[in-house]
């Protein structure tokens, strides 16, 4: 998609050069920074600190950070080295694991001499099929907005999305975003209600700003105002992201999502996760079971935006006594979900719903 | 209560020098302001930037408002010009209502030159009263936490509360907060959990600011996290204000909290709502008819902290291109709160509930 008119993924392999290029999302949105990964280390760092972020990005990255650790070091210990590494990187986001071990089953065959090249191009496959996912989700949802607006008799869509499932948390297009921006090219009329997402932010400085980039119409909102939205009947439908679906159809997604679904469930509007296959952990039913990142609570207490001097600073918001907890990750019952959108359809959040589209799993 | 050990309330008549005082509260948690208001046009401004916030306390600002108008014109055209004024400056909280119409009730019959003095006297009289009715919320909603604490069978009680109800958003003791303080100093073992409450953040602001320095151990979390530790089990009660009661039982109060009480409800989570009987809107039945502020979208985008020199400063922190909205208020349906705290006890959020505690009204 674009930023600035011209158009990006947020991670590829610069030919010319032998380089892997990312958009460093902690400088968005006030600066726009490629980024040149050159070790394991860096796409440890990147996927840590959240300069790469998003449940299907962290993924390619993390095949990418495979690839760069064979560079030097080939071997099976490296491989394997590599992978406990970046599969630590962040717990919660089950793409990453996936990615971890779709490599691994792809490389473990191959002579040490050809790992590197040929990770590369299973890593470049890897984000090609993201890319193809994604449009694929958008074509399904697509449909969705329009029967919406249908039903609705209305001119324009309301939809409210929470964090950033955007193209920037994918390779391109995003998940929730790309029912949204494949029913904006058809000339559907459509206005995002965009969460803001504390503690990150990611919605006003992500979601917002690839929207804009886009050209379609959005409103950033404090995350404490969608159910009044939705009271009010401002709201005519929400799609999220997921970083991991339990194999029954529970949704672990930015911590937020569930109070959002609740207040959807509340007023009767129609709620929707849109993913890759690749979010489903079909090992895992219980959703007591997912782990739910801790992160450093400066996220809370401190933030970044850009003073009268048009520089980037930093600030405390909070009290100095004042401690803070930053949990990452909520979960939203299966229950609360109108249904799911993937690659290969549209389903209940269920385990028949997804068996259906997905039996060879 | 106490600042640094000091005893304040926040809202004072100075004898000696004959000046009304008031907590600046724009500049908390950073700096601790004492401001003089002079006249008129400084009371509407306090109310207005919110140097005063609170339901209880914007009554109580105005009650010396409207002293302020009159101290150099007591005529009855500058009354009624100062209580429109006043009414107008902030849309959603019934108290300022209550305490304009109050005022002009016990002043009517008021010769001019005895105006100003008898009315400082009764703006003195509204803020007794709300000192005395949030110490009797205190005393019924401490009974509420000891029995939680007996029915749950802990050591320690997990109390959720959301923006400021705390003693700097009343004159003295608070609404919220005063059960959480009354049980405190019987000996209970209280934590806090402290909804961030974007946009202007008065949960980190001055909720955990008020905790600490009454001693009381608390957490700020962003809005978005209640949801999980409720989910969690690490929430026994939540307790809020409001900032108007409709005669049914609904509760206005600031935004966002009607997504924490469907969490609780979710979760069974008994959800309590603390408020003095001026909060109380008798004569709408029909939340709909309620005005929901529409604050400056700045406050959203911009936001104030200590930078690396100690000095505060403010910041941007969304895209420049974005536009937000910005909503003070929402609408939580009686059905989902457990009981209301008044200073005449405790009783169901209905209509026939209120009657029971105030068949004079």
């Amino acid at each position: 998609m674009k930023i600035k008119g011209q158009n990006y993924r947020t991670i590829w392999f610069e030919e010319k050069t032998s380089e892997v290029k990312i958009i460093d999302q902690t400088k968005l949105p006030h600066k726009f920074v490629v980024k040149k990964l050159n070790n394991l280390e860096d796409s440890v760092k990147a996927i840590k600190t959240m300069e790469v972020r998003g449940a299907p990005l962290i993924g390619g990255t993390a095949a990418y950070g495979i690839c760069l650790a064979l560079k030097n070091n080939p071997s099976n210990e490296n491989l394997k080295f590599a992978s406990a590494k970046l599969i630590q990187s962040r717990p919660t986001a089950i793409n990453l694991k996936w990615a971890v071990n779709k490599m691994n089953s792809e490389l473990k065959n191959v002579s040490e001499k050809e790992r590197y090249l040929f990770g590369i191009k299973k890593a470049k496959e890897i984000c090609d099929e993201d890319v193809f996912f994604c449009r694929k989700i958008g074509e399904f949802g697509k449909k969705i907005i329009k029967d919406c607006l249908k039903k609705n008799n209305k001119k324009e869509i309301n939809i409210l999305t929470h964090c950033n499932a955007g193209w920037l948390a994918t390779i391109d297009w995003g998940t929730a975003t790309s029912p949204i921006y494949h029913a904006f090219k058809d000339g559907i009329k459509i206005h995002v209600w965009v969460d803001e997402t504390r503690p990150r932010n990611q919605g006003s400085s992500i979601t917002s700003y690839e929207l804009n980039e886009e050209g379609i119409p959005n409103t950033i909102i404090a995350d404490n105002t969608g159910g009044l939205l939705m009271q009010k009947g401002m709201v005519d439908l929400c799609i999220t992201g997921t970083d991991r679906v339990t194999a029954n159809g529970d949704v672990v997604n930015k911590i937020g999502t569930y109070l959002k679904a609740l207040a959807a469930n509340d007023n009767n509007i129609p709620f929707y996760v849109a993913l890759p296959s690749s979010t489903i952990d079909w090992a895992t039913t219980e959703f007591t079971n997912v782990p739910i990142e801790e992160r450093s609570s400066e996220e809370l207490s401190h933030i970044e935006g850009i003073d009268d001097n048009n520089e980037v600073k930093r600030v405390r918001i909070y009290p100095e006594k004042s401690k803070s907890l930053n949990l990452a990750f909520d979960i939203t019952p299966a229950k609360y979900i109108t249904s799911l959108i993937t690659e290969r359809g549209v389903c209940e959040a269920s385990n028949e719903g997804l068996k259906k589209l997905f039996p060879d799993k």
